[in-house]
């Protein structure tokens, strides 16, 4: 790849892209894409090709149209998840647009399959309209046996994910909200326990109120956190605001029991947890005011609302998005294991139970080990996927969801 | 695999799946489908992670937002085709549906990595509409480099074709028209050179006016076929019919210069080549009046419209569709080099010029070696992709549609 690094583009002549192009090993990784497609069966000669194709396919597909169930066993269908954008809210960059989120997809591909064993295939739509999006998804149902929702921006994102799953019979999981939820349900759960504290005693405050500052208050009111309070630009959601979306009015029905009101600073005055995904900055005067031993997630990349060295003046444990630092909430820990569990049991979609099974999953593969700076599992635990995946199967099954 | 062979479905206990199931070796391959997605790149450590997704991703996501043509140097774009059916014409199969197409879909996608080094992808749609079909297609257009339309009913599959190609900027091609038509071209090309003629001096008859009639009697006349008579099951295809589709309207506009109406017999009679995508019989009464040293293409699959027996009592060069006789039509010769040569050069349609050069590579393979049973390269002629290949991408740049 030497060559590659000096100049990625070289078959366009050594004068095109820009020095970035030209030297940051980023773009030479990139270069032709980061996955392919391979043959599991042999096609090497004519015997093999009239059983993986014609004439021995027909009867497969005989079969299969009989039985439609039979397409679980005899494709594919069964172990590959489509990844889904719009392009509309990647990663810190925003609206970039489908192409644009392309590399962003393929990695999520990859480290499905590397973490799950679970294949998948980027798809960036080029629409926007929620009608759209859904219709578009809904018609590639029969060739995957799940769908990955990514960066559709909020609230799109919820309307998306909703009507999705009322048509198609696999499941459908928004991971930016929902995977970052379990993570932080589960680095929660160990950080209370570790503390010596029930996640009930906990009042929590969540900053950003978005895919994941949604999902994360729902899966903490779920789980039996004591009280929550999410914060928006405008300040804390309650229900004597006007301004709200339909999805911030709900928010306002299950959480901030206490009925505060006012700016992100109020809630946090005496407040156990703060958890960030907005990507603003909390001032240190606001953290000196929470509770004792404090528990802060703060989980903005690259730049958290709290940095660790202001936040560990103040907390008993510290967790962020980032991966230089202890406790990086990363998706990475749930959505493989969920989707190989729901796969793996033919789910029809993901219910909370499963959701709430992948946290404590995740959350009890480090038990033995807490520590402060040890209350989630590395992205690279090898424990974490098959834990995960049972847990996510197990809970299927009790839920009444699993085909098999 | 031997279990599996006995019991494919083992894990749901030994008294399901049909006997057929239990020991046709078709089922015992297709378990678990046919294909993979693998990462191209490592992702085993933190250090890997940050260059193949976040923070590293999002440079290159933003170098693509800005020149959006960097999408084909810095993801899979450039290499993967999407494989796109409804289900509504299988094989011979007919109309099974999206589910039970897949298993084709699945092995179309390995023998485009086989054959042709190109990333595939199986997108069966539920939905049926052109209007449904195009714009859900359409949709997904960023993700891939082209877009192979497959096993989708007449006359549908025409309209479907000509608005997507219309819709986007990447190529469209429906293979059982195009693949079917580019194949019969090259082994017509060298029959007519085997037996001292040029193509202008010949006379055809096609059984079949659905996509791979529709397409071969286009590309004859584009090659310069002398006349070329097209018959459905009411007959010869002429303008005085006051049965046709608009498709077979436009197609008696351009064929059938001798005018000629009435039975399929009719057309054979002193005709001097045969192609047979109809899938009915024709008597040897009828094939016995047809030109001396005539050029029999039964294609039908798995029983020839003439037995091979019957046809090389007339006939000086005999091809079908079989992998068990001599010449066979197959596809597979042309689909993985015309895309992998699209691709190449990022072909923003596949034109007319890239069919005809593809047909005369594919001939050309074998211009050394013609003889009555070799008018054709084998499917695993090694030869072949490459020299399609190279003919696609230089016919791209000819016609002006590479975008490199």
């Amino acid at each position: 790849m030497a060559a590659e690094i000096v100049n990625p583009r070289s078959d366009n002549g050594p004068d095109e892209g820009s020095r970035e192009e030209l030297f940051d090993p980023a773009f030479a990784l990139h270069r032709g894409g980061k996955m392919a497609v391979q043959a599991t069966v042999p096609v090497r000669d004519r015997d093999d090709l009239s059983l993986a194709y014609t004439p021995g396919v027909a009867k497969v597909c005989s079969a299969i149209a009989e039985q439609p169930e039979l397409v679980h066993d005899y494709t594919w269908k069964s172990q590959v998840v489509a990844v889904v954008t719009d392009g509309s809210a990647v990663l810190g960059l925003g609206d970039i647009g489908p192409e644009a989120s392309l590399p962003v997809m393929e990695g999520k591909a990859i480290l499905f399959k590397q973490f799950g064993g679970v294949d998948a295939v980027p798809i960036a739509l080029d629409c926007r309209e929620v009608d759209e999006i859904v219709d578009t998804v809904a018609r590639l149902a029969p060739s995957f046996g799940g769908i990955n929702l990514e960066d559709i921006s909020a609230p799109r994102c919820f309307e998306v994910e909703r009507r999705l799953q009322e048509r198609v019979d696999i499941p459908v999981f928004h991971d930016d909200q929902h995977g970052t939820a379990v993570v932080t349900l589960a680095a929660l759960r160990n950080a209370a326990q570790l503390t010596g504290r029930t996640l009930g005693e906990l009042r929590a405050v969540i900053s950003g109120a978005g895919a994941a500052g949604v999902a994360i208050a729902r899966i903490l009111v779920e789980a039996g956190i004591g009280d929550v309070a999410v914060c928006d630009r405008k300040g804390i959601v309650s229900g004597d605001r006007e301004d709200l979306t339909d999805v911030k009015r709900e928010l306002a029905g299950f959480t901030n029991k206490a009925g505060l009101t006012g700016p992100l600073e109020t809630a946090l005055d005496g407040a156990d947890v703060f958890i960030g995904v907005s990507g603003g900055t909390v001032p240190e005067s606001a953290v000196a005011k929470m509770a004792k031993n404090a528990l802060i997630f703060a989980m903005a990349n690259p730049t958290p609302e709290i940095h660790p060295d202001v936040a560990h003046k103040y907390a008993a444990v510290v967790a962020t998005g980032r991966s230089d630092y202890p406790n990086q909430i990363n998706n990475v820990l749930a959505f493989p294991g969920i989707f190989a569990g729901a796969l793996q049991v033919r789910a029809s979609r993901i219910t909370e139970g499963m959701k709430l099974a992948a946290a404590e999953a995740l959350a009890a593969v480090v038990a033995d080990e807490l520590s402060a700076d040890c209350v989630i599992p590395s992205p690279f635990d090898e424990r974490v996927a098959p834990a995960v995946t049972a847990a996510v199967a197990a809970a299927a099954r009790a839920d009444g969801v699993a085909r098999r």
